[in-house]
């Protein structure tokens, strides 16, 4: 069962994206309400959109692989671009990049290179009209995603832990472009791509 | 003590890199000719500098963040760029991004923000002449490095555990501009930067 959309969010149908535009101070919120389902997030600096979100840097600053409220997500540039200000969940995954067509074709043969909907895809739709190209959409944050590595460094995917109605925000440390999606990948999500609901609380209250 | 830099060999001077030139086939080897030092590695494609190394895309496809012989690694257009046929050490680092003033500046701060050599300004040194900017310069397999993430994901990092003469060779599958460090991080030696020998066997003999 999904959850009715709440008043001020706008529905992300099952896999799409969408672009973001965010001021310093602005407060994205994801929530999943259906349950099960990832969203991929990625960013650029708006004033140059060289200056991308940098799941190494993050990782490095940050000195974890696991993030939520409190977390900064830095660019390439090292400077903090987002700062999770609300995780309802706790699982998220910032090693992947996101699902896109070469990776349905390669890691799911048994698809047999049909075209596929993708969170690449999709993020490369919403930023490219903001000067971003395919090169420059690298690892994202795949909130809700549920990936692990076990003790021999093989990584593991299982279904999203989200429950419906859960919630991840954050806040714009900087102007930016944002790309979100609905993920496109049915083994990600439980089998079954579900849709993401997104509001923006301006800083300036408007 | 540091081993003879052997026949063939290059040596870099501690908290130096350098830029290799890799066709198809050649095959880059590094060595720790004193044990506990780390070496980051990053590419380009030689035809078309905007494709990179991807993190992201290695660990998606090879499923794995431990990298070690037959492993490959993936550029951001989904192309393996090097398979690893050679690693008598078996510990690496493919999460952080190289050591740069930022990473002194922010994590050190007890080094009051002094100018320090960094891997991340030796990459761009060794790549720009290429046509390679900071802005490309990611997310680097880290050669010897010793990371790892607890149970609630905090990241860890310790001596490396590479000996003196240990080898980590990566086989070119397509043309790259490779770069290559001597870790320029105190903390990530062992305390003290160390040289790194390295060599090329051109796939064509000669």
């Amino acid at each position: 069962m999904t959850l009715d959309r709440q008043p001020g969010f706008s529905r992300l149908a099952p896999q799409t994206g969408t672009h973001v535009r965010l001021e310093p101070g602005d407060v994205l919120t994801i929530v999943d309400p259906s349950g099960v389902q990832v969203s991929d997030l990625y960013c650029v600096a708006a004033d140059d959109v060289a200056e991308t979100l940098s799941s190494g840097r993050s990782i490095d600053f940050e000195n974890t692989i696991r993030f939520t409220t409190g977390g900064r997500l830095w660019s390439n540039r090292s400077r903090p671009m987002l700062t999770i200000v609300e995780d309802t969940c706790g699982t998220h995954d910032f090693l992947l990049t996101p699902c896109s067509q070469q990776t349905f074709d390669i890691l799911y043969p048994d698809l047999g290179g049909a075209p596929h909907p993708s969170c690449f895809a999709n993020l490369v739709g919403a930023l490219s009209p903001h000067g971003v190209g395919p090169d420059q959409v690298g690892t994202t944050l795949n909130i809700f995603m549920n990936v692990w590595a076990d003790g021999d460094g093989e990584l593991h995917i299982g279904p999203p832990p989200s429950r419906a109605g859960d919630r991840f925000s954050v806040r714009a440390e900087m102007d930016l472009h944002v790309g979100i999606t609905a993920c496109s990948a049915e083994k990600s999500n439980g089998g079954v791509c579900k849709p993401i609901d997104w509001s923006v609380t301006r800083a300036g209250g408007a």
